[in-house]
């Protein structure tokens, strides 16, 4: 028996594909939908393809505990997926996770770096100690977790080889951050959904968090231009921008403008994703668990741009 | 039980994407693999990836028939995905599967518009004809097939806004084809290959064409960029081509350079994946088989465009 999966957000991107790898799983999937989505046409299309893929979707929001409930108790799972300004929104999900006391996993909105591994001190205007709090309050609460750190999605940085304010990959001349060597991690967002929809049953992530480091997507800045400059066949010009100067970048920048540039900083130059070994520090790893998952590598990735 | 499945081109980006989806739908999969695909690093990052999930890679090439009929006579299902240069390479797989004749259906490398509905005259360097010819072979030699009529990957043309030779879509102009009423299809190459693979067991699509044409992916150029300003909150500077003056750039623009301007005449200007009803002149269309399968539309792949 598959557990039947609430997932919250199902009209954003990570959400829809949540749902879609849900379905395609077999897991019985439901959605929670303001009512004011089924109005708005970009969203009532996806709606439409969810409820005739046969999702669920039940009607409520994140500020209406009555309707959190009621959802929550037809369903054994519970996926957040929602704008990382809104984290802290879940505080009242977890009450009625736990009022609802049927849930057997809830896996809250992270999807990306390990808030209790980063180390960007006070830069991120607590994008990360926010859902290090709703962690907190999840375990606080005994409630059975998996998070997942997935790193950068694809989509994001990737599209333009690291360069903050591209949209798409440089031709000419592309700026390092740091000395180039420290990795980073990106994942597809597609991915990340079957990773973590694989993930809800399996009792060897319960109370887990669960990486995603698969050995073809982890990369340093200087290895990605050479992969790019090989795919393009020209070699790119390059300049090297320091810590410091980034930091007086991060600092020059206004909010929330800068916020790439902070990414860029705790990925690319204080190795966030990658300074520390997943086991020996308690966490498990994607693609170790699932190997038969098949994932799409950066270099197929990068394919795509060239 | 599943058919077991033979996917050829694995190490292509759609030959990928159909693994996936093979593995993902629970059949036993299998890859034909020339021997120089180990060697080459790319490549051979795909097949550890391939075979740590539990696809069998069999040695051989479309130039080898002996080693086609070994490896055809372990399964029920052949689907070809190689470059459309290569397409009549596929006559010693015809071949070949009708002396294994075992195959309980082929899936031809096509996966794009249906070459019996094509309009572009002698415009195309018989793009399509090369691909009809291979319909006829597999019909006379009376092998099952099912051909897969997926109109355009969203990767090809649609992240520049149907404007040939840009990389992203426009901010400032964007030129026109025809009257921007005629409208075309767009398929995320991932969801073909999800179509693709449930279609093989289902009796439904056996000797069939499968068209994709999925409600939220069909747009004429005006509504593109009508939902692509909207987006950007910006109005575009639109200039149109008339029919005439782009059959000039077609001839004017050396082979193969010329072959996206030929495309977006057969689909934006002649209508070849729309004009025809798909039920009436006997075909089938993917998202009336199976509803079940989530697909992403074209507003959302815009989304990521923005």
């Amino acid at each position: 028996m598959k557990s039947k999966i609430l997932i919250i957000g199902v009209t954003g991107s990570l959400g829809f594909d949540l749902a879609k790898a849900s379905v395609q799983a077999s897991h019985p999937t439901y959605g929670l939908v303001r009512d004011s989505a089924f109005s708005d046409p970009n969203k009532s299309q996806k709606l439409q393809i969810l409820s005739d893929a046969g999702v669920t979707l039940l009607k409520g929001s994140l500020q209406d505990e009555e309707s959190l409930v009621e959802a929550i108790k037809q369903v054994d799972v519970v996926i957040c997926s929602i704008p990382s300004k809104l984290v802290l929104d879940q505080k009242l999900l977890v009450q009625a996770i736990k009022r609802a006391g049927c849930i057997k996993r809830f896996i809250p909105s992270e999807f990306g770096s390990d808030p209790d591994k980063t180390r960007v001190s006070d830069l991120d205007y607590n994008f990360y100690s926010r859902k290090a709090e709703i962690r907190r309050l999840i375990e606080a609460e005994h409630i059975p977790y998996t998070y997942i750190c997935c790193n950068f999605f694809m989509r994001y940085l990737l599209p333009s080889l690291v360069q903050p304010g591209l949209k798409s990959p440089p031709r000419e001349k592309v700026t390092i951050y740091g000395d180039g060597t420290i990795k980073g991690v990106f994942v597809k967002q597609s991915d990340v959904a079957a990773f973590t929809i694989r993930s809800v049953d399996d009792p060897r992530t319960l109370n887990m968090a669960l990486h995603l480091r698969p050995p073809g997507n982890v990369y340093s800045m200087n290895e990605l231009v050479e992969i790019w400059e090989t795919k393009i066949d020209k070699e790119l010009q390059k300049t090297y921008i320091s810590e410091e100067e980034l930091l007086i970048k991060i600092k020059e920048t206004p909010y929330p403008d800068n916020m790439e540039l902070v990414f860029v900083y705790s990925a690319f130059v204080k190795g966030d994703q990658t300074y520390f070994d997943i086991e020996s520090s308690g966490r498990v790893e994607g693609t170790q668990l699932y190997p038969q998952l098949v994932y799409t590598t950066i270099i197929e990735y990068l394919d795509t741009l060239a």
